[in-house]
């Protein structure tokens, strides 16, 4: 398991202050390889947008593997409940034998389950105000399926269902109903072993914008499946449809087939493969670093590439000593003699069923209406 | 099988006129217990509205264990093509090894299979002008699993998707798109191995608006799974949620859980247990002789009760000998001794699974805000 550097004065800091920091933690054991005493950031064209109110990854001065609590995305669609652990209960119920509930100590005292994996947004990437909402934690909490078997699948079961304790009024077909936050997941996912009930992020007790007490951890999946403020789970002989399944976080892509576009509303549901090139350091020697970090849905990262203005695609250097299965991989590619004035950076991942990470110009986004799984290259400028 | 006793005079007709087809087929091999000749229908005092445009099953004249094809309620919700047989094409893709196109004769030249299935509108029931959307068809086809199978089942699948050739101009976020009709089914339940690809009913070739050439048939499950005008079949890594999966066809249900109604958006799928008063006879000896159908999303039914007036549950007679896994059930009761007046009849079925027709006032649909589903006892009063 990775050792805990998450201080947010590392990942904040400037590149001089983390030169100074890494005389204890060289950067290479933070998943970049170390830069050269001198280094300088180049910055981009377009910085990324950064809001002083919103916690986001800033990819630009990037150097940790693992993101920090204050620095992860917060998106919530209904209240943020402030839960007291003491009073907060997890009910399981539907087409189970035996329906049962759990006290959080409870909980704690069942096997105990790390895994470091990369929380995305379903939005992130839609837009350029929009582009930091990921984050890789270390993620701590107890399997879902052993308690889900112990308390005995019916074989009616179909999906289970993940109800938060936060709730909204919400107007659906002309009624209105207080409506509590519900996603859900097939049987066969949720049975997968990866998913945790989770009550600590990064060593932390979960903090109540990530849900606390509980929330639901589904590795490789979107953040909207990661179901937060976690109170009742129910096995469902049915198809739930709540607005967050039905309504909202449905994409809408469209496909040519036979000369006449299909249109195919489906949920956002795991993560699609996505690389991005979050900074760029200028060495000693003139060398740009250029790195980055990319992702799936679990499935390994194959290949990360890289196309410099005109060029040919170039394979990058994957960091291979800290992939995970579920975590973003850190690469880097070293570009020498790189001719002064604005260049174009942009990079796609490939995963190992051979699924690459589409251009923005690719039928696949092009033909996206909505902007949820915005996994296209994202271009990016220097000026040297 | 069945054999086709489907003519609608028999269906259509008088009691005094059945009774007369009756010197060549007997009404119980039709699915009723021979009413004596001399036997009047006893009128409701609410009749069931019946509108000559609109196919229906008229109960009170219900005679045939088998809904002939002109009885049978159509529901389509965008146009309903006119396909040239010959034209027309089946394409199966998506997460397959090898995806497949299929004519007529293709599928027609495949293992035949037919069987007897209650197709139910998801809506039936929910007012009293729409309470004759059920139809008890026997339907030939090919099962899907096996052609599924050959195409070579990809391990990322999780749903089938079945699009229809029908389609519509729809406004989904703000933008218009030439939608085709589509639903989906979780794998698990597309390999069943009673799931058809059916062109036939009743032994002819499927009418247009039952989706000519070829409509999936779902038994035990509403209608609207049951896609017609089918043309394409998508094995998918991720759930569809189109309109008719995700906006509509959508139960709204309460439940009380802990002191707050917990309420639950979940997809229209299989048939809830459900049963109906059909017809009332007096026999010649002043016998009222009360018959139903029952039926369920093919789980045995275990028993049917009428409540006659203030009275106890009285269990009735089912029609064992004419049971068929996703047909309904036919059962009848003799009441002797009804006094004079008004009566109300109420029916009641329960399932081999133990699930209960629930009463209009039960939780279960009190708290169902939506229209679908309403398999809510139904009293029916007669007046002798």
């Amino acid at each position: 398991m990775q050792p805990n550097f998450t201080r947010r004065d590392v990942l904040r800091g400037s590149v001089a202050f983390a030169a100074t920091v890494m005389t204890r933690t060289p950067l290479a054991a933070l998943g970049f390889p170390e830069p050269e005493a001198g280094s300088t950031p180049v910055p981009f064209v377009t910085p990324q947008i950064k809001s002083p109110n919103r916690p986001m990854v800033h990819w630009d001065t990037l150097t940790d593997w693992q993101t920090d609590n204050a620095s992860v995305y917060v998106v919530s669609h209904y209240n943020k409940p402030d839960l007291a652990a003491d009073d907060w209960r997890l009910n399981v119920a539907g087409f189970v034998e035996r329906p049962a509930t759990f006290t959080l100590a409870d909980l704690k005292q069942r096997p105990r389950k790390e895994l470091l994996a990369t929380l995305e947004c379903g939005g992130n990437g839609a837009s350029p105000t929009f582009l930091g909402a990921a984050a890789n934690v270390r993620w701590t909490g107890t399997p879902l399926a052993p308690l889900l078997k112990e308390c005995g699948l019916k074989k009616r079961g179909l999906e289970v269902a993940f109800f938060g304790a936060d709730q909204k009024q919400e107007k659906v077909r002309e009624q209105e109903f207080e409506m509590r936050f519900s996603r859900s997941l097939a049987l066969g996912d949720a049975l997968r072993d990866d998913v945790l009930l989770c009550w600590e992020m990064n060593g932390q007790p979960l903090p109540r914008e990530h849900g606390f007490p509980l929330r639901l951890v589904v590795p490789g999946w979107y953040g909207i499946a990661w179901v937060k403020w976690l109170t009742r789970i129910e096995v469902l002989d049915r198809r739930l449809m709540s607005k967050y399944m039905g309504r909202e976080y449905v994409t809408i892509r469209g496909e040519d087939v036979g000369g006449q576009t299909l249109w195919r509303e489906t949920s956002v549901s795991f993560m699609n493969v996505k690389s991005v090139v979050a900074r760029v350091l200028k060495l000693k020697d003139g060398t740009l670093r250029v790195s980055g970090a990319a992702w799936s849905d679990g499935t390994p990262i194959q290949t990360v590439e890289l196309k410099l203005d005109d060029g040919p695609w170039q394979p990058v250097k994957l960091d291979t000593t800290r992939q995970s299965k579920y975590s973003w991989t850190f690469w880097w590619f070293d570009w020498k003699g790189a001719p002064v004035g604005e260049h174009t950076l942009v990079s796609r991942a490939t995963d190992a069923d051979g699924r690459v990470q589409p251009a923005p110009d690719d039928p696949a986004i092009k033909l996206k209406k909505t902007y949820w799984e915005a996994n296209q290259q994202w271009s990016r400028k220097i000026r040297i």
